[in-house]
């Protein structure tokens, strides 16, 4: 429940005139296995607006181990590590998928979230039920 | 087979501080369909390096008719619908998928693509293939 | 006071692994140069929030002449060319400066674009010093 | 020498539905600051390909630490940091200027970047010039 785990092909747009994929690719990979994560732990996407409730990053680390290339198959999985009152950890793996034996580790991430209350921008106590199971 | 579709849901990334869709996010979504429809084609992302042919657009339109949203499922149509000997045409539809029965059309694209070789640049001969069955 | 133009360097992250700029990014400059020209029409982007009223494209066409490269320095010229009641048409050229003399064009596009009253999304007035002075 | 600034405005394509710039947008100010930087110390973008050595990212962090807005205007600064064999280290500084006297650090950012020589992606030695005077 507290892993989860998006695919995608790698794109033009995600590669630039070196060749490869672009570190800033990476980013929009990421954002997409956490939003998936937080639609899986209760805070679906189509329901922040109507709650006001936000998920904003206060850091972002990546480590890019090896260089994606157009065509790859790449997935990325999202874990919450650590809950705390008003903000939490997620860490990442992106990997290419060479075949169904096969995969390579492209990168590996990690961020800390709070979640805000707009319009206010005050931090918003993450759910009690994030910080029951660890994961 | 002349005709593919493929889905995403809309991520931040995709949207800006006008609250929805930005125009620059369909562009992503007609591209992801287009590589997937010449995928089916016969041209694949991964062996594009290799052959060294890669498609340009040398004309991008689109018309947008109703502002997508953070959390929206959105499937992009991607059709070929002229094949001249060095360029064809390809038209878009970007729906939002309200639930099984209901669906939104946000935008409809055109695009006309030429296949370069490189390094040269030329325009390389679209695949006979490609003009035989009408879409 | 109708025109104007805004330059900027192909970085990484405006080009693809086919070598040179990305459809995509030229849709980036387009948005650079029309942001400024709203500027100069008065509807300056830091108060856009304050007043609620956002441009938003009805219709974006763009022709790709000649492929931009990574460090090409890149001129976009934005043009007001029809101003309706709620509608108004911007016309932009994009070209690549060799030197002093010597420029080339690399696309030209063409945007239709209505204010919309947030929250409602109604069509705003275009203003009417908008429409005074042909351009 | 060692420290650049490069200063662009927040456009709509910078933001998100949050109301704020994305996180991914940070790392495009960055990137224009990192080329700008490298081409002060003579590795100019538009010589990487005739010379086939380009910059790779091997490890990217930033803290965000105050919310840009639409039309802000913001400030990178980038500095070389560390320089060793095969592999250098870059700081940055976001800052938006609230006018001539104020400014507000948006975010701050820290990027270890290998010169990698194509098509053979062995790294490339760092010019010895690059080290010779501490930042």
């Amino acid at each position: 429940m507290k892993e989860v785990s998006s695919s995608e092909t790698v794109l033009f747009y995600d590669t630039d005139c070196g060749g490869v994929v672009s570190n800033i690719a990476y980013l929009r990979y990421v954002e997409r296995a956490r939003c998936q994560l937080f639609e899986e732990l209760g805070l679906a996407l189509a329901e922040m607006e109507e709650k006001a409730v936000f998920p904003a990053l206060t850091r972002s680390e990546i480590d890019y181990l090896s260089p994606g290339k157009l065509g790859d198959r790449v997935t990325t999985t999202a874990r919450l590590v650590e809950v705390g009152k008003v903000r939490c950890v997620c860490e990442y793996e992106i990997h290419r998928s060479e075949n169904e034996a096969e995969k390579t580790l492209l990168a590996r991430a990690r961020q800390t979230v709070v979640l805000l209350q707009l319009p206010s921008g005050r931090p918003h106590r993450t759910p009690e039920a994030w910080r029951e199971t660890p994961a």
